[in-house]
């Protein structure tokens, strides 16, 4: 389409005149004229790159589920690869109708009504099966949501059923996460800081969802694997004796695991500086969104390093052997990224680099802590976006900086611990509400999801067969063609897996999702000496 | 190039009071030069905005080209990893060479002229071997060019000849496709919406080229395969009987295709929405811009989910045993982002949602039909690409919103069939338009095209020799080497091609393309036993 | 956060009368009030767009580092994968730690003061361990560097130490790099063009870093891998007989090279047309832009074309079977993008196309003149980034159009010598700068690099041991887990690698990089009897 439009007048000077010849050049009319038509024109084209700004960072936010899909499929075996990818673009799809039928109205509905930043609700109230006043925002805040769904998909890889992950994927992308938007990013959310009257004069800084996207999607994570249980032969042998340590299930490709990292950090950049144009076209939008991007890079590039090399330091410690481990690099970087992202407007860039660093120590704890007390996670999501999700939250109330709040709100009336203890005194409003919002989102997670995923699990909906998990979700779920990963998985498996499955089909059961009709020593062995 | 203008002024009051000292504040003069300046300041401002942004976007759009790469590599044999991939490269160098010498002249030479849109032309009249008046647009208009000659090159994969490839891509690129974006994207098409004396006094509506690239590349495609046959083994057995059922042949990677969806997704977004630029700087090219990612992004889902779960319900009915298909649910996004393609503007949500919805089920239709006629396409480009572009286009007619049209082109005179019925009255000016270009793009294409594919099969320029196909491309065309990829085919294949090649050689035979001097039954067993 | 800022009045006209109502329409102050209003609101405006974009861009070149990871990635064999891609993400983490502490402060501290561009200096002298005056700035150029230093490790592949690696990433990103970008980009750098007395009335064009980033990766590779030797196996046989032509180490992924190409050129969008940007809010930026998309697209579409068919061509003439190289196709199409570099905005685009072919031959003939004389690079980087970053800084001093340089620089007093000529004229100062700045910058590289890989070397501390370097970097470095490659390696290696580990160990030697205490030969016949 190639039509044109005038808007614009051809000479404003002479339109005004025309509109009125007796006005003089010292009329009052021509001045108003002429100013009000600039005023509308400037408005009117702040408004359109600013709306087209977000669709570009939208974009990009939307391309990071690419980038979580690659990180899957490297660090998956191959014979569960097509299940996976499959997870990954159905959160995209998925997301979309959700957020467009309940997700918006719950986090946004009614947030650009008059006087919304003057009260406070639990949830919206219109903007249901709706876009709502803004396509723009709409579009943007749905890739958040979507990112906030598909980081559950990674840790309960390999195992979880599709009918699980069905339910709990529209669940989190059309209610828990929605709620945790609301609470905190609308105007009449309790912890938000846009609110009129926000808790403890301050509100929670979480400029682009260090705890509403990364801190949700882990603690949702952690609540379905706890549940769901580790990976056969992970922890336990065939007699279910606990292993010594932790078998390895190395992925298949550390070419995807890079490519996906490096496809999230490039995502990043419309996740964490794309959030500086919420603060509306006529704001400081680029200045704070280029010290976003510069406490994303530094952050991230701090946390990569330090893990790396923190990790090689205690290996060399313990074994006299220090490995250069590619996965502490991805993921600590990883975690530096996620930590930054609830502060990065108001990090200087020294601080962040200060909370890239105890992201990716936090990671390097995280990570062993969680195989310590025999918590399987496929993709190490927990330590990279719940750990450091909740980090970065304190950070920021740590050391959410004055002078950037300043650009970014145009105030600062409660800054981050460490500058209210530089200037002598003890300002906690800010690390109070930062406090409160991660029990909040802790709270509101555990409470839905805990029982939630015990009902699915009582329902006998969430962990796949025995069978296939052995012969892999992608004989299962997907008929195993397409993939051409067959020969990663034995023979006798498959032919059991068969022999079972057909021996179900003969008593008209349709459901494989209990193996209660085999001998449970008979999966259990073949757990144990599962070969990839 | 740290370099600074000053092509704003220091103080405007000031240098215009310096310009005329004697000139009061009341004076028209000063009056008007503070005018000029501002206005002289904002259009160019607005210009070079709106000009980097279709930079921005055209990026996104070339980028596809890496999507449509994923896609196909992961969609073809290892065996033909590198050919596919060849041509993927090729179709973005050869398309940016045959736009500047030849394309954007006959699509868009002279649109910019005086009187442009009061006449009808058939093809432009200048700017050939030139990028015309404005660099961004040519960039961005190349890139879409590019995109509708690679679509061709997935459903041919695996059997046609590189000489054939080269051919048809020049064409495509230099004159198929310009011709058909001049008819409906130029101020002086036939068929644009822009004319100032529009077909039925509408035009078409193709807002993002669902038509001009998509349906275009898909019925090249269509009409090359019918002409090139499907690959060996896939509907008939060594003796030439019809198989019971296809042959699958399954890609190699389901991470790569899914990593090319997602690619194409991603680029999309400047596809679609990117598209609001060419309404111009002073049009409401934001909001249009997130209008169009919203019904991308709902479509898109919409196609992907139905897809999935209908082709689940259908197996569940035919044989009890129902599966995710991947497949599906990734061409079925493709399909409902392709039909969103023509109207993305000019949808309310709802019915993207919709249009995307049927765009799952044509999938399904039409790439089952296609099976049944034994066509074949080596991606299922023709289903997701030809029929969806055709239904994106009649979607248009039906659905086109006159409040969306409104902010879209600034007038609404003829919305789609389903708003002029829910008005009593029946307004199919919009309708009629969309089916005279369907009618005219499919016409052209097989007018032009037919002929041309005719002509290079009988040339023996089209199908690659039995042996060839057998062994793989990457052998006969590449050499084989770089792939690592020789253990994907039989050695006694390769040895036979071995054998043929130097009896060629012997005889001074530099062609390769015709197996005259083999056996046919020789090609055509192994053909039946090819092993991957 | 959904905040909102009012720094724009409600209406500038009422504003401007309330603060003075006793003024009348007609007076100074109204006048100058509602003009200034507007001036700071449009500078407002403008920088905010500006800023956000260049965010836009750094994010895109940022990407090109998963370009250079993938094309390096199906480039190396299987078993350096992991290796390969360690170093790719330490660059993008190194750099930003490097840039920020000491590189933008040699490069461009105190860029910005008043005074800058009236002296020469020859490195900066403030913002160390800072972001400067502008996060945005110091943002796009950290992706500048990050892209230097990452030339350098595809080159270096399969043989080079880890600690060789951490050291020159290191010194390069921290120091050669901005040496290099002081003196050709910085207001005071004696070859700057926007130096207030440039270096014969002219400074040199290096529009987007062809010298500065490609020239200089280009160099320091070129110079490591002298000193570092060929990779075992390549030129030699196990007695240290020459070869009787090089021995080909296909990569291991096709698609994964044509994946990173294709990111590669995706980020060039961001390389070539970003740096427009760098005029400044007030500049033509996007008229810019956009001329440097075109020439972008159209050299490299030329040098990928280019390449592929001369190949072909020298090919059919010597052995009289040509093929399809698509390495040909790949690695020409990166080294037209690199020639354009320096000149995108600047050429006229048919020059931009013969910049592109030249590029394309340049390519052919340097990498084959790398062979013959036994330097190996993994990647081919010398001959794309070092020769045709060469060439791309002549072409500036040879094809610069005034008309371009008038719209990007507001002046032309110094075009290229083809436009000199054509008047009749002989202006070689713009030629004349092109050659010393490439003088300039390959005698610094030489001149710092040359002694510090001589110095590794000498240290022990740059070449892998032989038998690490047979049973691949990942299995030395890596302890091998995690890529699931390591079938790709003959066990009677891992066994020796292992048997050589265990006697170092136990004659507590932790240091691995000599094999003196191995049969010399022990390793050499192995290396060249390397199966993969």
């Amino acid at each position: 389409m190639l039509s044109s439009m005038s808007s614009v007048p051809g000479n404003v000077f002479l339109d005004c005149a025309a509109q009125n010849p007796d006005a003089g050049a010292n009329s009052t009319f021509m001045l108003q004229c002429i100013s009000d038509t600039y005023q509308n024109a400037e408005e009117s084209s702040a408004a359109n790159v600013h709306s087209f700004l977000l669709v570009v960072c939208g974009a990009l936010i939307f391309f990071m589920q690419a980038g979580f899909a690659m990180l899957c499929a490297g660090s998956v075996r191959l014979k569960n690869v097509q299940n996976t990818m499959l997870k990954n673009l159905l959160d995209a799809c998925g997301a979309a109708l959700a957020f467009f039928l309940l997700g918006y109205g719950i986090a946004f509905g009614g947030n650009d009504d008059e006087g919304a930043a003057d009260q406070k609700t639990f949830i919206g109230t219109s903007d249901y099966a709706s876009v709502g006043t803004s396509s723009a925002l709409w579009f943007y805040q749905y890739t958040f949501s979507a990112t906030s769904v598909t980081i559950v998909a990674g840790t309960l890889a390999e195992r979880c059923q599709m009918a699980a992950y069905l339910c709990y994927s529209a669940v989190v992308a059309g209610f828990i996460y929605p709620v945790v938007a609301h609470a905190l990013w609308s105007h009449s959310g309790f912890l938000s800081h846009s609110n009129n009257n926000p808790f403890l004069n301050s509100g929670v800084i979480d400029f682009a969802g260090g705890a509403v996207v990364h801190l949700t999607g882990g603690l949702v994570a952690l609540i379905a694997t706890c549940i769901l249980g580790p990976r056969r032969g992970r922890f336990y042998d065939a007699q279910g004796e606990p292993l010594e340590s932790p078998k390895e299930f190395p992925g298949h490709s550390v070419a995807l695991q890079l490519l996906g990292t490096m496809v999230l950090w490039f995502g990043w950049y419309g996740f964490s500086p794309g959030s500086a144009l919420l603060l509306g076209p006529n704001s400081n939008f680029g200045i704070v969104a280029a010290n976003a991007a510069v406490s994303t890079a530094l952050s991230g590039a701090a946390g990569g390093v330090t893990a790396l090399f923190s990790n090689m330091w205690i290996e060399e410690r313990r074994s006299g052997e220090p490995h250069f481990s590619i996965g502490m690099a991805m993921n600590g970087a990883l975690s530096g990224l996620v930590a930054s992202t609830s502060g990065c407007a108001v990090l200087e860039p020294g601080l962040a680099i200060v909370t890239g660093l105890i992201a990716g120590w936090l990671y390097m704890w995280s990570s062993s802590f969680l195989l310590r007390i025999r918590i399987d996670d496929a993709v190490n999501a927990i330590p990279v976006h719940m750990f450091n999700g909740a980090w970065g939250l304190l950070a920021t109330g740590l050391f959410a900086s004055p002078e950037k709040m300043e650009v970014t709100f145009g105030y600062s009336n409660h800054p981050g611990l460490f500058y209210s203890f530089r200037n002598g005194g003890v300002d906690a409003a800010l690390f109070a509400n930062q406090l409160v919002g991660l029990l909040f989102v802790t709270g509101w997670c555990l409470f839905t999801m805990l029982p939630f995923f015990i009902w699915l699990n009582y329902m006998g909906w969430l962990r796949a067969d025995s069978l296939e998990e052995l012969v892999g979700l992608d004989l299962s779920y997907h008929g195993g063609s397409g993939a051409g990963n067959m020969g990663a998985v034995k023979k006798e498996y498959v032919d059991a897996y068969n022999r079972h499955k057909s021996a179900l089909r003969k008593r008209k059961t349709p459901n494989l999702s209990s193996s209660d009709d085999l001998e449970g020593s008979d999966a259990a062995t073949m757990a144990a000496g599962t070969k990839s």
